[in-house]
């Protein structure tokens, strides 16, 4: 594993990447551009639900490494994505009860790499995201990930709930954090476990979390609605830690 | 102390600032954003009869200090200060054995905001953060709070081993978080107690480590060297608190 930023520049050549299902995480387009090709970029690029930064053609000719970037500059992660199954194997060869992060559409960048930090530290054989609508492996998630990227495999899924069904069948119970659950606390966390954190502003998603065995609920003793999801991610997982360590 | 002026970002911040009762003088809106929650905003920004500006992108972009205003900027007074009497004071009111953070020189402003959001929900008092070589209650701070501030007294202190040690005469017991401690489900940690959380890089400073009671560590069961440091705060913050609710 590991990671390097990948540019990938000229109209052709992000046109491809797009095509042959290359993670990108942003575009950068010349303001402005209504060129054919540029528009089918672009359209692509919302399929595909990357972020799209309009800029100068100064800011791009200074992030441009060739020199011939035509209008339209991809930054994609050459990060190698894991496998579920990698992740299941990991905790085999540790010989541990699996132990896995499932993120439900974490946006932030730094809540990712702190979150993937925290999965190492905390000893979770892996990280699970899915393919939409979510941050990918970026320079950013690399940086605040600490080093961690470069141990804890991550996963990318279609369907996050698909693979909780899926895992369910290798003897896995899901446990998702959210405000309405059992106090954490009193429910019993150890044994084959996938924690689920959802999103900064939405909680965890409606079909992901009817697919949980446990709700729990970290207490809230104060007057604001919730905390950082890197945070929670942290508190609920080292409640985990906790309990298989008694 | 005194008073300048403080631009509040980002949608949560806004909405808590208003609810809280903090002098907003005006309120930046994206010009023609109907958003659910862009509305719910404009709605507490005329009960409190606050001037509404709506402004285009660029111009929000202009004022913005974090690049994450959401559409929203609140202009009010910036945030006061607390003083440590008021941190025990409110404890007292609440009839609690006072629970406070001690930040050794945090640099980071979402670590701060985070930390400040999680003391807030871990119930805890207030924090103590020093004047020199840290940073203070800035924009950035204030939104990463998620309104944590308009609840939870901030106090800055000339020199946190002084207050250390004046704040032993009340009865306050104090743990820092550090890797060579003893593992933080060991240790006792009720009662009136301290939180001492140590910079992201250096951890916590020497002289401030000596005035501790106990070192707390957190279990590592990973490859890296240490957590994130408002996700150490969490974890060691929430032990704290169920420890309380045993």
């Amino acid at each position: 594993m590991g990671y390097t930023e990948l540019l990938i520049e000229g109209r052709n050549a992000v046109m491809e990447a797009f095509r042959s299902g290359k993670p990108i995480d942003k575009l950068y387009v010349l303001d402005g551009c209504q060129d054919g090709p540029v528009i089918s970029i672009k359209r692509e690029a919302k399929k595909h639900d990357t972020i799209i930064k309009y800029v100068e053609k100064e800011r791009l000719d200074q992030l441009s490494k060739t020199g011939k970037h035509q209008g339209v500059i991809a930054c994609g992660a050459a990060y190698e994505y894991a496998t579920v199954d990698d992740i299941l194997q990991k905790a085999k060869d540790k010989g541990e009860a699996p132990f896995l992060f499932l993120l439900d559409n974490i946006e932030d960048p730094h809540n990712l790499g702190a979150i993937i930090r925290t999965a190492n530290l905390a000893g979770a054989h892996g990280v699970i995201i899915p393919k939409n609508r979510a941050v990918g492996l970026t320079a950013s998630v690399a940086r605040t990930s600490a080093g961690a990227l470069n141990y804890t495999p991550v996963a990318r899924v279609t369907n996050l709930a698909k693979t909780i069904e899926e895992l369910k069948k290798e003897g896995l119970w899901f446990v998702c954090a959210d405000m309405d659950g059992t106090v954490m606390y009193d429910l019993d966390l150890k044994g084959p476990i996938g924690v689920v954190i959802g999103s900064e502003g939405d909680g965890v998603g409606r079909l992901v979390k009817e697919k949980c065995d446990f709700v729990a609920s970290i207490p809230m003793k104060g007057d604001i609605d919730s905390l950082n999801a890197s945070v929670a991610a942290g508190i609920l997982g080292y409640e985990i830690v906790r309990q298989r360590m008694q």
